[in-house]
């Protein structure tokens, strides 16, 4: 290299090829694979709102693991460009110099994102991905002298539109050009057949083998359909399952939090007969709901599955036992499904997909989203998390915080309250105000129920986060149950919010773990137990509470809104009457 | 921000403080946590070989998960520099330009390379790290006007030093200076106590209450002395048995694998005398051998333990058994080992620790070096493998590939071959020269066994990754045995090498996977199987071999080296005479 001292030698430079490829560069620079750098080029008059957007865009970027950095007009100006003015020249020089760092930066493998007055003049770069986005106000413009870029990629009205709808619309735009990958940016990824082409494909169901499948299975191609387990396919290959059994997380497209295996068992006769085919058809009650291509069979080895998955093999566990009973083989493949899944119980209407949440929480122009998991109904110590951090939201400066309150509605063990009565319940104590409904959307999770402790509650958490969550609050035990031999906590009631505080593939959500609340005698409340003032503390266990109902007694009084315990009471007083 | 069209605006150019964090950025850049942004700036006259280190220097990091970009001196020349010329004020520009686009790069969390003619002239940078390295070949120079940087971190004469020596000057110093996490610097973290402390030790330890180990916790005591676990400090606590178990890989310092749980069991009586203790002494057969400081009790949930580590709880399983008759508790915490561990078998000699395979490998100038994992005789079915292996390391272009052969030398069950006997096995298949001894080299393996499968093979092979190698050979059914109850394979043979492929954290060694080996009687060889050639096959397993051996019978010609067949039967008959 010549960069100065030996006058004599001609200039003969040389450009040097790196020793590292892109495509390693891209598994190493941010957490998601595949390589990224590319320069996206804002511009527009002052205070059009480049900086803000410029800003808004690198920290979703980077709070969706996609490595970004700005390059401010104004921070270039003090540091690279700081001996050049405002003269016709100086102004392109600083552009092109600012262009030529971005080329640096993409190369590096990070997206860049400039933002400037002045337009891209594309004559500046070249073996080089840039997106062109001009924004103005849409005021009137006074200085006739800006040049509007000829052909940009985006335009965008600040004076319509609000930061997070242009930082939509350019992510949108990002995402139709590859630079983003389609998971990151609606991180929903559906199973659905598009609308015209569903004809063609009932017709091509109509024509293929079938496997008759269960509720349960129905309830997972219900869960995969609407895309929570985004970016899974369809049912778990074997691939995917190794990944998600020793790792916790899916690996191909960069590391996304996913724990449980979901899977199709089968028998082997069916596998025998289907093993080859090049698509079939699940069939649901006589009707062909779903079509499974390039299915793969692959032993289902149950013992190491369940006991990779729930740290137990104990047959009595109840989805073990399910498990156990199925199939002794998996089949995985690409999933199309033909129709929204309904169940025509008079809930549907809350059965949300994570497309159709987002859409809400945007309709309330949300700008924290905390989600709540529960399968029991609502008592005043869940309650008491669910108001603590909305506080603690609005003390961080949020605006407008809203509760997902989303009660899962898959299948659930024999003596758990069915999800309709919850669903009541869940109304009473919204309707006696001890949630607020202005700022909570009550929906249905579809996912089954697995007990499965902090490998479960990863799972609860991902799918809240693909539905727009940033905030997931866990408690003590969550997804447990008592171990069915020794009656002692399948798991440490501690390791759910341990485990899930430190899962990898958590991007987007932020965990809010939280301390035991138990019943405060002297309060008459539900309370954060404080071990100094333990003697004011009554700990009112499920099984305490459940005996109550069905006895027809009261618990103390705020423990439970009044309507929602006698929607406890007039549920076990209804199975005593069918007894 | 003004660059250009407003000329009447006062020159206001404001510092926009970006709204991502460097520790969010840290996060979010590269796959091991923490903030890295730094340059290193490289200067020397042409040809010294400056872009020769640089690059080298690009791809080792990027190797190690550190995110890096190199800006040579010719390629910024044709590209952000090419309008400056040889003058001497634009050569001052053109480094203080080079200088700013480094300070941007490091503030966007990378490690910037730069390698330039001109030294570093610290006037350029501010708020800004920065390594000094002046490069000269050593050979008399003739450009007296070349200026030597006024006190250079780091001097390397390529003149007489290697690529790789230079290299390892410059990571030592990134070391030195927290750049590069001492991980990454040499990988190996041992906990022996150093010498000029060992006084203090003993005499702190002789102090200590004691927990009584056995000769397994030893042999694990050993495994994390000699650094063959590192990053991790002393058995698990808690947090990083919780990460292992549901990750398979340590999370506090970016991602590294580590699948196996490494923990102290203790009775519930220990852990009532001792909990609360600063420190521990561990003591073996009346000798204290090593300190435990901060220890941290909790519960040994066996039966998840083992669920999730093995697969399955199978309570005849050779080391679930041991899990289950020992301790309830588990103990963590920094270990602290007063001595190396002997064993005084004769074999010590063989048990090299990391850091000494590494010097090993450097000494007879390895370019590359793959490990072969033992737990059985060696026959020319694993010979197949490792020649193979060497074969295509020479296509690749390698010059001076090693093998490590390093069998297993911790507990290993009952009815598996004993180390003393598999080494002199070993030596014969060396000695008949099946295996070439002039680039081999033998050494044990100090870890136990624990014949957990897909989950162990990671073990394996990060073991092997600490120690220096950069290829693994995974065959069929690594660390596997049948399931003791229904004699079946515990694990599905291929799921290893699977598993082991798609692993996160093993970022520095490339899995190389096999094919089944076979005997072809044809060939009167061992051969990769061939199912178009099936009837030239003949499987010859664990359980024949031994048969044969027992009864003193030959193999088939070409299965086993002849004087390491007679190792084996000699073995057994040593073994029948004692019963």
């Amino acid at each position: 290299g010549h960069d100065g001292e030996d006058l004599n030698r001609s200039t003969n430079v040389v450009y040097q090829a790196h020793h590292v490829s892109r495509s390693k560069r891209g598994q190493v620079v941010g957490t998601r694979g595949g390589f990224r750098g590319c320069t996206i080029w804002l511009t527009g008059l002052s205070g059009a709102g480049k900086t803000t957007i410029s800003f808004a865009l690198e920290e979703y970027l980077v709070s969706h693991a996609i490595p970004c950095y700005s390059l401010d007009g104004d921070n270039i100006r003090h540091g690279l460009n700081k001996n050049l003015g405002f003269s016709a020249v100086d102004r392109e020089e600083n552009i092109r110099r600012i262009a030529e760092v971005a080329r640096l930066f993409a190369d590096a493998g990070l997206v860049c994102i400039t933002s400037f007055i002045s337009p891209f003049t594309k004559q500046f770069l070249h073996i080089h991905l840039v997106v062109d986005i001009c924004i103005f106000s849409g005021f009137t413009g006074i200085d006739s002298e800006y040049e509007r870029p000829e052909a940009p990629d985006l335009v965008l009205k600040t004076g319509e539109l609000s930061v997070n709808e242009c930082l939509h619309q350019v992510l949108e735009m990002l995402r139709e050009q590859n630079i983003v990958p389609s998971e990151i940016m609606e991180e929903v990824n559906e199973l659905f057949v598009p609308e015209n082409r569903l004809n063609l494909a009932v017709a091509d169901a109509s024509t293929l083998p079938t496997i008759s499948i269960t509720k349960l299975d129905l309830q997972w191609v219900q869960v995969l359909a609407e895309g929570w387990a985004s970016p899974l396919k369809g049912f778990m290959r074997e691939r995917e399952f190794l990944q998600v059994l020793h790792f916790g997380n899916l690996l191909d497209s960069g590391a996304i939090n996913l724990t449980v295996p979901i899977v199709l068992p089968v028998s082997t006769e069916t596998k025998q007969e289907l093993d080859g085919c090049a698509a079939i058809a699940l069939e649901y009650q006589g009707s062909r709901v779903a079509i499974l291509r390039n299915p793969e069979f692959y032993q289902h080895r149950k013992e190491e599955r369940c006991a990779r998955q729930w740290g137990t093999t104990c047959p009595q566990h109840p989805y073990i036992k399910m498990v156990m009973e199925g199939g002794d083989w998996l089949v995985g493949g690409d999933l199309e499904v033909l129709e929204r899944i309904k169940w025509n119980d008079g809930l549907d209407q809350y059965r949300l997909t994570p497309r159709e949440l987002k859409q809400k929480f945007k309709g309330m122009k949300a700008d924290a989203i905390f989600a709540f998991q529960l399968r029991n109904p609502v008592h005043n110590g869940h309650a008491l998390l669910m108001q603590d951090t909305k506080r603690r939201l609005l003390e961080r400066g949020y605006k407008n915080p809203v509760l997902l309150l989303h009660p899962l509605g898959g299948w659930t063990k024999d003596d758990d309250v069915p999800l309709d009565w919850r669903m009541k319940q869940h109304a009473a104590v919204l309707d006696e105000g001890v949630l607020d409904p202005a700022n909570t959307i009550v929906a249905i999770f579809p996912s089954p129920m697995m007990y499965a402790g902090p490998t479960e509650v990863q799972w609860h958490c991902r799918s809240r986060m693909i539905a727009g969550a940033n905030f997931y609050i866990v408690g003590r035990d969550p997804a447990g149950l008592p171990h069915p031999e020794t009656k002692q906590d399948l798991y440490d009631p501690t390791h759910g919010g341990k485990v899930l505080t430190m899962a990898p593939g958590l991007t987007s959500v932020e965990i809010i773990p939280f301390r035991v609340a138990a019943y405060n005698k002297a309060k008459k409340a539900m309370d954060f137990y404080d071990a100094e003032r333990h003697a004011e503390f009554e700990f009112i266990s499920g099984t305490k509470m459940r005996n109550l109902a069905r006895s027809g007694e009261s618990p103390p009084e705020g423990f439970m809104a009044p309507k929602a315990w006698k929607v406890l009471v007039d549920y076990y007083n209804s199975i005593q009457k069918d007894k």
